[in-house]
């Protein structure tokens, strides 16, 4: 590796007199730790890691990079599946993971003011023993950040009921591109002006770097109940789910495995599901103790009418543990079963369900390749799991073409090529699909408001960067207040 | 009135070209039953009326002002309460009224799709044989649109527990302020991308006009309770819902009357509350029959532990509407016991309660000047009236000072200047207290890239319009592709 130069240089030098030099990382072999988020398959490495731990430390970094027109992307905690983090082969990495105090827990109105860094399931930890919790729990949730919830507008099984995170998140400090310091959000419910904070949620890190966020907390359950239910097959469980949506049932969680994903986690933990479950579903119902007992035996029923043979009600909270083992194991432990295998992450209408993953099955044979689908049954988030062995050669390729056409078909559905995991670098290429010129062309417009130069977290999202000055901006004729002297008081 | 030259004669030609004749107002008498919205204070009459009933019509208007560089306001049934529909002297004004089918109701996957002009009552009627409502409840809901109520992001005395109109829009079809047809969001959850919807519901008619909006149904609810509890003070049943708030209930609705306000209602449509009360508490529970029981019961010892000395649980409908219908009257009733009246909608977090409602009571006594307030308790949303007598020279200076310190007694309790109003024009001038110089420019920098030409509703939300040019937009000399030749698949 050579020795930066450039505005490279000048960025280190920089960082250099805001940071302590330990926070400053250049050598090859600490920058190569950092080359990747959670997806594993791209890799770049930065020219340069800042480990901030404060906003004064991440707005010096960005304030640097605006001056010298050096990319940056802001890293949390790494755990993304979508390459969102991935880092600028000639820029800045700003990490925030060391970035984590936990400012207020308010009790009284509901809500928790944190650093970016804070571990997700900490604020829950923190705001438990006055009987609350924050509610977006992705599989990540015990070293997930915030400050990444918020750029990937992170899910998680109970988003069915509590919804993302963007329902979750009530306001923002953010280091605009530019360097400046914005609040998006407030306190109160429906701030006046443009709802900056939504587009803000979900924006991959593409709109600036948030230093400080303030969520709400929900009361905690009175009560929970899980059961598992076995079933024949996917078109069974699915029949179950659509029953107990479709009767006003709302379950804090309804999760499907199918049969091979079932293996994989018998293998790992062994988790103990019903034996030759062609499918299994994990259903957790949370509320007021009268409400969540009625609400559950009337979801058993259903799944016992739609062909379930056997359903273990949770007793306490070791047997529910025991239940969510096997799901939340689920995609490690596909490790057991394949050498190889690719998260995917799609949205199709519920009620679509069963015609596609037959359709997957049928992709997936004609390809010779394994399938296993874990999922959020009740939301049509799926999560199938393409195994491959990468040392049998064209079968890593076969398993990206499977992949590749389970977006396609969840879009054919009526879907979205991704549910929570985010476009990232590793989606960019499919929102075409999705999205006509002019959609496209609109996204672009506020990026290039936000970020005229594209410095933040280039490369995400959009397949296609454009000149920011390709948008037309004459400015018209009109009186800059077209009031003045017209209105009148009666 | 002169015949319209210059580029609103050009318009006109254009309008009549794309719509029915007759659908085209220039004569001063039809202009004027538009010049104002529901806030009636404001008065500016249009140049020139496009009553509108499809997407092309609106499209047509919109693109003959883009390239005419004419101002334009959409409006929806005129009920908007802060004058965000208000003409512009200069401009067209697009009537969306007529622009009103329901085109889909798909109870299945719980989705509507309908045009803007459809009033919000409507959905739910539409909906309600397949067992689902529209949540979102403003007391206009028998006469305002939904196109409106995206313009707004309207609430309703039901918010407390089902969130505003952004919660329950899912896409919007957009017409852009440059004639361009964008389609922001999407029926699954979660969109790929940026969260524009988000940004655009809310954003009063400043980011372009809709032409058709899918939302989101919700499953009727099993049972409903609804009772009134009599309170001898505004802090009593202030105490009563904060009390039910703290034990994690979440009542559909709770609303708050005052003394006056009862006095109003009770002239006006004998609604019979509690004699003698200082407060009256509406508290409605919806959901299964076994949790609305119990928390209702619950609640209402809630409020008798807080002094309520009378509770009136309703046994049937007929009961229900009785109890509803002096708080729904509320607004008009004033009108029976004060000539003019100004309604003022204003936030505070809900532990503030007391405390402003005792400043309030203050300031109005200092001013000579009497308030009525009715609000949603649960979620801290103030909808003072300062009632006054416009024939009593010096009255209405007043009551303008005392609603325009109400606002600031909110902000000065960490609250909003507006609930669920809006800010049109009746507030933009208030805006500053609220945001930094910072905050503001950030949403100017959206502004212009939706709208670079100030065309869309200008002189609503934002205080003080600014160039769109003064935002730097100097493109970078970054690799369009960063990631090209320097990603690699492991």
């Amino acid at each position: 590796m050579s020795t930066p130069s450039g505005p490279i240089a000048a960025v280190i030098e920089r960082l250099r007199s805001a940071l302590p030099h330990s926070q400053v990382l250049t050598d090859p072999a600490q920058l190569a730790s950092y080359d990747c988020d959670g997806l594993l398959v791209h890799r770049v490495r930065p020219a340069v890691v800042a480990l901030t731990d404060d906003a004064e430390q991440v707005r010096a970094a960005v304030q640097a990079c605006a001056d010298l027109d050096v990319p940056f992307v802001a890293r949390g905690s790494g755990t993304g599946l979508s390459g969102g983090a991935l880092p600028h082969a000639d820029g800045v990495l700003i990490v925030m993971s060391g970035f984590r105090e936990i400012k207020e827990i308010s009790a009284a109105d509901h809500r928790a003011v944190v650093d970016p860094g804070v571990i997700n399931l900490s604020v829950t930890q923190a705001s438990s023993p006055e009987g609350y919790y924050f509610a977006p729990d992705p599989s990540s949730q015990q070293i997930c950040s915030i400050g990444g919830n918020v750029a990937e507008n992170s899910g998680g099984a109970h988003c069915l009921k509590y919804g993302f995170t963007s329902n979750h998140v009530l306001a923002a400090e953010v280091v605009m591109p530019d360097g400046s310091a914005v609040r998006l959000g407030q306190r109160a419910p429906d701030a006046p002006g443009y709802d900056l904070l939504g587009a803000f949620v979900g924006s991959e890190g593409t709109l600036g770097v948030t230093t400080e966020v303030t969520v709400k907390l929900l009361r905690s359950a009175e009560s929970v109940q899980t059961f598992l239910a076995g079933f024949e097959s996917t078109d069974a469980a699915g029949a179950a789910t659509s029953a107990i949506i479709a009767a006003g049932i709302v379950p804090a969680a309804i999760e499907m495995m199918d049969a091979l994903a079932i293996e994989a986690a018998e293998a790992a933990v062994a988790c103990n599901y019903p034996a030759r479950a062609g499918a299994v579903l994990v259903v957790e119902l949370d509320g007021p103790t009268v409400e969540v007992e009625a609400e559950s035996l009337a979801a058993q029923q259903m799944c016992r009418d739609a062909g379930a043979f056997e359903i273990r009600l949770a007793a306490d909270a070791e047997e529910r543990a025991a239940i969510w083992r096997g799901r939340k194991s689920a995609f490690a432990a596909v490790g057991r079963i394949s050498p190889d295998y690719i998260v995917q992450d799609g949205v199709i209408p519920r009620t679509k369900l069963s015609e596609v993953l037959h359709r997957m099955g049928e992709l997936a044979a004609e390809k010779g390749v394994r399938v296993a689908n874990v999922f959020h049954a009740g939301d049509g988030n799926l999560h199938p799991l393409v195994l491959f062995d990468g040392g049998v050669p064209g079968e890593s390729e076969r398993a990206e073409e499977v992949s590749g056409a389970i977006l396609d078909l969840c879009l054919e559905h009526g879907g979205s090529i991704t549910g929570e995991h985010g476009v990232g670098f590793d989606k960019a290429k499919h929102m075409p699909k999705m999205f006509t010129e002019v959609d496209l062309d609109t996204m672009q417009r506020v990026r290039c408001a936000f970020d005229p130069h594209g410095l933040s977290n280039p490369g995400k999202i959009y397949p296609t960067p454009r000149l920011c000055g390709e948008v037309p901006r004459k400015r018209s004729a009109n009186d800059p207040n077209p009031y003045e002297g017209k209105a009148e008081i009666f």
